[in-house]
């Protein structure tokens, strides 16, 4: 195990002892992959309050775990009742148990039941605040997954024209995934004219129009870490309407990339881009979230919205993507990736925010 | 809702009077989707035992929902304290109340604590066994599948060729499926070579060499059903060995699709294979069930492994996969998607079973 993965684990187990936490069963591929650096598609870590973790995997696991996962115990992973002895032994004074909460109830349930004398809490918050901070090596990672989406992106606006119907484009932006080895870490959101004022749209027959906009959010995975970028272009001259309602998204966008830094709350950057918006007069057209955090999933804790009061810290992932639907007109979302500094953030995303193409 | 939705309920209903279960919460969208034919990416179903069931969905897709889901009710979903009253008013005198086991505890422990004086019990097995039984679209949209399957297949043996890594031909894959405008119904597997003999090799950068055999596993999705094929190609002369190897699991596999048929038990078709490996002497060789069944999933109820004594019913879709596996030295697997029909099976892989390409 390298440092940063024993000084994850560490500070899982700071957290744990602050809330009297005395062991977690840590079963989803995700956290595993987090707290270890070892992607297995299937064991537990087990953590308890101090001493070392006890990782458990299969057999197709099991020699990379020994030659990897140096300073950790490695055992044989099996569903079976002998194993829940092992777990009850161990815990036999263990008060409060953790699990996390998207865990599956079939797995969930046999854990409440070896444990039925101690109290079950999830740790999946706790967890969350650990991962809202990313080291450099992860950081980087979201930086390279911001690149290879600008570069797919650009590769699409090549392809993409008037006449193309959304499920051609999403086939386009398939093969062009394709083609540069990656994944998506999320199903691409292409809106074609006024689509756009549709929040989850999805991909349909509807034809892209010449003199239209074209809203795309989209985003890959590199090393396990997800990229996330919207942008609106439009197809032809942008009619008055689009570049006034275009003006006041990229406004909110800029403004919130121009203040946001360490020691704000959420909400604050939040209000940032709605003040903006409700100014023009559009705020009842501002229907979600300024944004989330992004690493190894797509959606992570905290959001960007006017009820998150979590202070921003440097290493936080986050996107900045308000938007004004108005329905039967225009929908314009601006979305780019931002990694809080020291002093405020960086950009992770480099398409340039207007993009008119001919038709 | 058409007539097979309402029967689909209906057989629900009837399991859950057997089993003196009050209500079921069917929370997955898989199951919502099964029960409905409508696909929503949240929502609930809720099923008494007797009388209407409920559909709460988001606003997303409450349109649609009272436009397609006639005579059954709708209602809004939401996951508030609210919600949960209305559930516990309408489940006073509920004694069993049904849940997923596959449910996330997020979602399972509201219920728990709302029905804190009934039994939970899990449905998942009584849906498992309906959902075994396709009718005559299902069986159409896994026809289509497989038939998609077999063209997809046949495009990439234009494409591969010795020299290629696994990881590249990964990336061949994805481009053909892409061009295709399918998605896949699990990761594929590709095997270069003795990487054969590992049943869960991921592609790496392993050269498919000249004079070596590929085992190429793969599934598509059409009209939301899954469909599975595994070839095992050889690119030059086969060798004595692997025509010995290849020969043996052919005649287990051609030997199941001869005898399958309604009656018979899932146990007694893996033993008709395992008894072919067992006989040639490679019974140590053969490290996994024949086969399972496969639907909106790719592994469904029931399996056809030597533990599972459920009955072959007409309708049932069961994979036929053979296989040895002989470390360092050679892997062969041959599988087959069959239907099993009133007096044996229709087979919907069509793809030859033997494929020998020049190196």
């Amino acid at each position: 195990m390298d440092a940063e993965h024993l000084s994850r684990i560490g500070r899982l187990q700071a957290a744990m002892a602050a809330a009297d936490i005395d062991a977690a069963f840590l079963y989803t591929p995700v956290n595993r992959l987090y707290f270890t650096g070892l992607q297995t598609s299937n064991g537990l870590l087990l953590v308890e309050r101090q001493g070392t973790p006890i990782f458990y995997t299969d057999f197709r696991y099991l020699e990379v775990a020994h030659r990897v996962l140096t300073g950790i115990e490695i055992r044989k992973f099996k569903l079976d009742k002998e194993q829940l002895a092992d777990y009850a032994a161990m815990g036999a004074n263990w008060k409060q148990v953790g699990y996390e909460s998207d865990l599956s109830v079939a797995q969930f349930l046999p854990l409440q039941e070896t444990f039925a004398k101690a109290k079950m809490v999830s740790v999946t918050k706790h967890i969350g605040d650990i991962r809202a901070v990313k080291c450099a090596a992860e950081i980087d990672a979201i930086r390279r997954s911001a690149a290879a989406n600008d570069a797919l992106l650009g590769d699409l606006l090549k392809r993409f024209r008037p006449g193309m119907s959304e499920l051609e484009m999403l086939r386009q932006f398939r093969i062009a995934e394709a083609e540069r080895g990656l994944t998506e870490s999320f199903d691409p959101i292409l809106c074609a004219g006024v689509n756009a004022v549709e929040c989850h749209h999805q991909p349909d027959g509807s034809i892209l129009a010449p003199q239209s906009e074209l809203l795309i959010d989209m985003g890959v995975k590199v090393d396990n870490y997800c990229s996330d970028m919207t942008r609106t272009l439009f197809f032809g001259d942008p009619t008055p309407r689009f570049k006034e309602i275009f003006g006041i998204v990229l406004e909110a966008n800029a403004a919130v990339r121009a203040a946001i830094k360490p020691g704000m709350r959420c909400c604050d950057a939040d209000k940032i881009a709605r003040d903006i918006i409700a100014k023009a007069g559009y705020g009842d057209y501002f229907g979600h979230s300024l944004g989330h955090s992004v690493g190894l999933e797509i959606h992570e804790q905290p959001n960007l919205s006017f009820r998150c009061e979590t202070v921003l810290q440097p290493g936080m992932v986050v996107t900045d993507e308000p938007g004004i639907y108005i329905p039967g007109d225009v929908g314009v979302r601006i979305e780019d990736l931002l990694v809080i500094t020291e002093t405020g953030c960086e950009v992770l995303s480099h398409t340039p925010h207007e993009i008119i193409l001919p038709c």
